[in-house]
């Protein structure tokens, strides 16, 4: 399911600079990168209903898999990378699974949107900096959390594309 | 220039959390952040190499800018918010200037990344917290300074998209 340009591979993921240390010179704060993710989330959830239902899972372009389908496996990321800032446990999900409708695909979106509502804020600071197994690798914490985010952008702007060739304004970029 | 998807609106940007204090629970820090920014900045670079020489500034898709239109606005905000790490300044750049040509690109674009690795982890830490004037309103200097990742994202990704049109395979996404 997943193609070449979205699935992470390991060693070759953004290495943390040797000074790292959040203390020491902090960017930003944990509800910060929440809320960041968040906005993320439900410009995401737009560009979703923004497609007519019956073409979300189904108008292709550049031989890509349809934005029903990338927007799948966005939320099976996010849904992994959610319960990993709660448990610090990342498991792979079948990624042949997932929602099939419109309906039922933001129904799962809202419900991973509540659950990082709920924990987000809470992450234990130490996930940041500690090396994390996922199934794509090994990682700190910073660069796992913030893939999902990238990964996020990058394929809803895939999206972007699609609702304008089926002549759809996509919701603003900017607005989350 | 600019298209509705592109252009930053002021007030609807992403908040920052009520309890936003990047020292009390700190996510990342600025060397993190510029080793993750550098990392999109090389991937961007790549994709922008592996357009054809005469299809980087003419082919369009779904009606939407050629993809050298949309990397040269890339690296107008990117140089724009790298002085600003720097400086504390926004001075918004003329968007109808730029370079014309995938060499010129990619020399600016370099330049930019210099810049940015010599400055970048030096950047004050209360820049990220402070509100900040850019050309499309006031927001916190962490709200700005990711604002400039994810656009390279959101418009790199659909430079993605018109490669696949042309039939070129992409970078991988996942190798910074």
């Amino acid at each position: 399911m997943l193609e070449t340009d979205s699935t992470p591979g390991g060693s070759t993921m953004t290495a943390p600079a040797a000074e790292s240390a959040a203390a020491l010179s902090p960017a930003l704060s944990i509800p910060d990168f929440i809320a960041h993710w968040q906005g993320h989330r439900d410009l995401t959830r737009r560009v979703i209903e923004a497609f007519p239902d019956d073409q979300l899972f189904t108008f292709s372009l550049g031989g890509m898999r349809p934005f029903g389908a990338q927007a799948t496996e966005i939320h099976l990321v996010d849904a992994m990378t959610v319960t990993a800032l709660r448990t610090g446990g990342w498991t792979e999900p079948d990624w042949t699974a997932g929602p099939g409708t419109k309906v039922d695909l933001l129904a799962v979106w809202d419900a991973v949107s509540a659950e990082l509502a709920e924990h987000g804020p809470h992450t234990d600071p130490a996930f940041f900096n500690q090396m994390h197994a996922l199934p794509w690798g090994e990682m700190p914490g910073w660069v796992a959390a913030i893939y999902a985010v990238d990964n996020e952008i990058h394929h809803r702007a895939q999206g972007y594309v699609s609702l304008r060739a089926l002549g759809i304004e996509p919701p603003a970029f900017h607005e989350r």
